[in-house]
């Protein structure tokens, strides 16, 4: 797994030759977890002796995603993007009406991911090489596979790391989201044997070559620059600058739970007080994916002309974000690339970093090598934005 | 009213006779309460003294239900159910699309009733003889109307139960959805003449030969264990299988208190912390149909399958939920039946227990004759599961 | 400006006439304030000395309405009036079906124009002339422009106060809802000119004949009063009637924000509570909007059958709106009116009081000339209700 442009090739139509019919039972010998978990009834989620290499693992629910789930997306974060906001800014410009939120479509097909590869996760430790790979309407039936790449236990055989490469379809069995995740996964059994470990090798960033499917070419004369709610395009960002989004978000925690329930992600943490009283927190604690999605929605705030997230490069969820908490972001501008090809939209690399009860005025990011405090999300991803 | 069966027979056109064109005014002699109701303008709510045996009351406010309901619902509850989350799922089985999540229908219709039956009730006390009539889709417009069948004063003379079946139809008048409830209802004036006693006899359970009229015949082949998330279906399952459920959800004020206006549900006891911060529990009441729906959504993980609530045989809240304290539940099979002339799926009659803050892997019930402190909900359902 | 009407006249085609194609460079010299954000890339929002009289501002991000946020709207008020529950019942009577309840429209257009008039405003003061001019339906997309009609330094030079006229209008470019309102607005620079003092005559009352624009003519006789919940007519209401409506509403954080960001007001005072901690309140301050959609959700209760605003007179948040407060609400009917040429419907001018923590039983108000300390909301408005 050296290469993930491999990867992507073999997953490219994995959604539809997996898609009907099979039952669990017929995975047959490859998982032992799996079964075990029949006979119990109950799901009780894998442990990391039960991951093996190579292993595809379709994953339950798929969601028809629908007007209201966007509703509910955007009275919980308040995202002002115009394109995704207005039926009719989206024709002006080329969509056949108005795509779902790029980070909606990333929270759905996360979600059905987490019964399968994240229920018993100590941390969910990175992304990488997540690519949108087509525009998704309300209307569509997300459905999501996973494919094991990479396996290592941890020196304390306690724990192992766990990475998939998880896909995400629409109803056609096309693939709209591919990305790379990996994860801390407790073992059942500190003495079961370990698989051999293979560590997957992976790009630092997407390359702007790749960028662009889930963006139509779209017609940038008429993207309407006073309706978007600035003037600023593609040529106005130079690598280097900072830009601090100003506002705050506070959450609360009946949002983060309705937001966390819609994507069908059952990871404990987020929503079982009782449990958690004990934990080390003594409080649930917020979905990662929570914090990027309150930090895209905010950097409208500078960034609103940049209407699509293109890839994300990785992501490090810094500290725990928690009810109460006000959030705040800032933005760098990593690199700019034009599109090959493409005349009509530019990428933006941005970094944004994401805060708990700080504002960003002053750029805040690491004292000497170790975060600031506050900062709970270091997010690198591609956007498109008008040229 | 000693049979239910009559009942139903009578009532099989109730909401499409009564439908439209009348004024309150012209219930005529029926109605006390509700002229009383009229002149001051406001509805204070029927006392036990205003209701009426046979006395049929039109419910107000119909309701389209639409996608924005179930992706609010789905956003509060969790449901994972493949059926209703997915249109594509449901056409592989013989759906046209998702049907509504029954609870959700259940919820919708049970709020109609609660202006003119519950607003000056005590306490909720039992279901019974609820049976899921029709599948119903968002576009659907239902409404309400419900029949006095049974009045019995207390001893106290202060209160007195109040029996109604209450039906939900849709648009077309056709009935989705027909039930019992008995409620205690405060007296205006404890000096009124009580009405004759007349308790119904209800029935103990749905016999299973009524069960399924809700769920078209299924294409069990086309149904996909792996995206429905678990293997079993009703053979594997046995009378007297107990099942934890193991995951547990917090509940917030804000969650319930948007539950119960979704559902257009007035009752004030969820909703005014100014009244009810005098009352003896000093917080507001969590609706009990949310503990239902919690519990119904906690008990996918072990039910699946169980993709349709073709039946509520009755239901008790043993104790208040309240904003803050972690629901968990059981399950036990009670029984397992074929449905006549169908081999496409069965049913399982369930009783789900609901407990806050007690995690379930020991199947909390009673201790000596007495519920455990810790159980808000004792339910006893059918469920219908493919072969 | 002293002439409202004018404005009106002015103001039919506003939004057609600006809708597409400018970017905000070619605002040319208007805008100071707008060309120094460009600049900073983000938002700080427009200081006192930013606005021109007669300026024209287009406002940002269009937004298409759907059945989600009808739902949403639904769960956060518990609305219960017939013809915007019940698509049915809205074509029994000549609508095409349910259109959006009155009040969304309003938050939804007001929402667009905070982040260009009043994001550094110290106060809204109030509103005037709000004519609800077209029906809408989910669907729709809506926009915004607005006029400045008046400018006023405050006498400690530090503030001033900024009137604009706002129209919101649909995807054809037809104006939905015409209204001004008055905010205090900070200063940037306390020794920067001031303009020339401009105030605007604003009518006391929209006039009766300019009422029912956004009505189209019902079939009364088709009107179900026991659908609707209520037999009470225009003929039943008196001028001078006063009714309590009983019911009480409280708020949770997670309810208003929800709510505000869904109509995308970026209020800061909202959301922020970091910020809000240091401030004199020490809490967010919930959106004045959100008082009145409850006051209008409670008042269904005595007024059910003002099934529609028709216009907004004024009103005054008398004191702020904080989570965990319970709304209560009542109301005076002040005058009565027919329209002019039809004869399904009549108009109520109803003022309606809402109040923090206190039950409106005894019509709290004034004692002496202060407003009772528990009232919260003073609005004077339009209904319209079959005759």
């Amino acid at each position: 797994m050296a290469n993930t442009r491999v990867t992507h090739i073999y997953f490219s139509s994995a959604c539809a030759k997996v898609a009907f019919g099979s039952r669990i039972g017929e995975n047959g010998g490859l998982g032992i977890g799996i079964n075990t978990i029949v006979r119990a009834k109950t799901n009780s989620g894998r442990f990391f002796e039960d991951f093996r290499i190579g292993e595809t693992i379709r994953h339950a629910t798929p969601r028809t995603v629908t007007t209201g789930d966007v509703a509910l997306y955007n009275g919980l974060f308040g995202p002002r993007f115009a394109l995704q906001s207005s039926d009719e800014f989206a024709r002006r410009i080329g969509y056949p009406r108005s795509p779902l939120d790029d980070l909606l479509v990333f929270h759905i097909v996360f979600g059905k991911t987490v019964p399968d590869v994240s229920l018993n996760a100590v941390a969910n430790l990175g992304y990488a090489d997540c690519r949108f790979l087509k525009h998704v309407y309300a209307g569509a039936t997300l459905s999501a596979v996973s494919e094991v790449i990479g396996l290592k236990e941890n020196s304390s055989r306690k724990t192992g790391i766990v990475y998939v490469r998880s896909r995400g379809c629409d109803e056609t069995g096309e693939p709209v989201l591919d990305y790379v995740r990996w994860v801390m996964v407790r073992k059942r059994d500190e003495g079961a044997a370990a698989p051999a470990e293979q560590v997957p090798q992976l790009p630092e960033a997407v390359p702007a070559s790749a960028l662009g499917l889930a963006c139509p070419r779209i017609d940038a004369g008429a993207y309407d620059s006073v309706l978007a709610g600035t003037a600023h395009r593609f040529g106005d960002y130079t690598t280097g600058d900072k830009i601090d989004h100003i506002d705050g978000m506070t959450v609360e925690e009946a949002e983060h739970q309705i937001a966390t329930r819609l994507y069908q992600n059952t990871a404990r943490v987020h929503f079982n007080l009782f449990a958690q009283s004990k934990d080390r927190f003594g409080k649930r604690l917020i979905y990662g994916g929570h914090a990027i999605s309150l930090a895209r929605a905010l950097s409208f705030n500078g960034l609103g002309n940049a209407f699509h997230i293109a890839a994300i490069n990785g992501g490090r969820h810094v500290s725990p974000l928690f009810a109460g908490m006000t959030v705040f972001a800032w933005s760098e501008v990593l690199e700019t690339a034009p599109l090959p090809g493409r005349d009509d939209v530019g990428a933006l690399r941005l970094r944004t970093i994401a805060t708990g009860d700080r504002p960003c005025g002053d750029f805040p990011l690491k004292t000497g090598g170790d975060y600031d405090p506050a900062v709970i999300l270091d997010l690198d991803y591609w956007v498109l934005i008008p040229r």
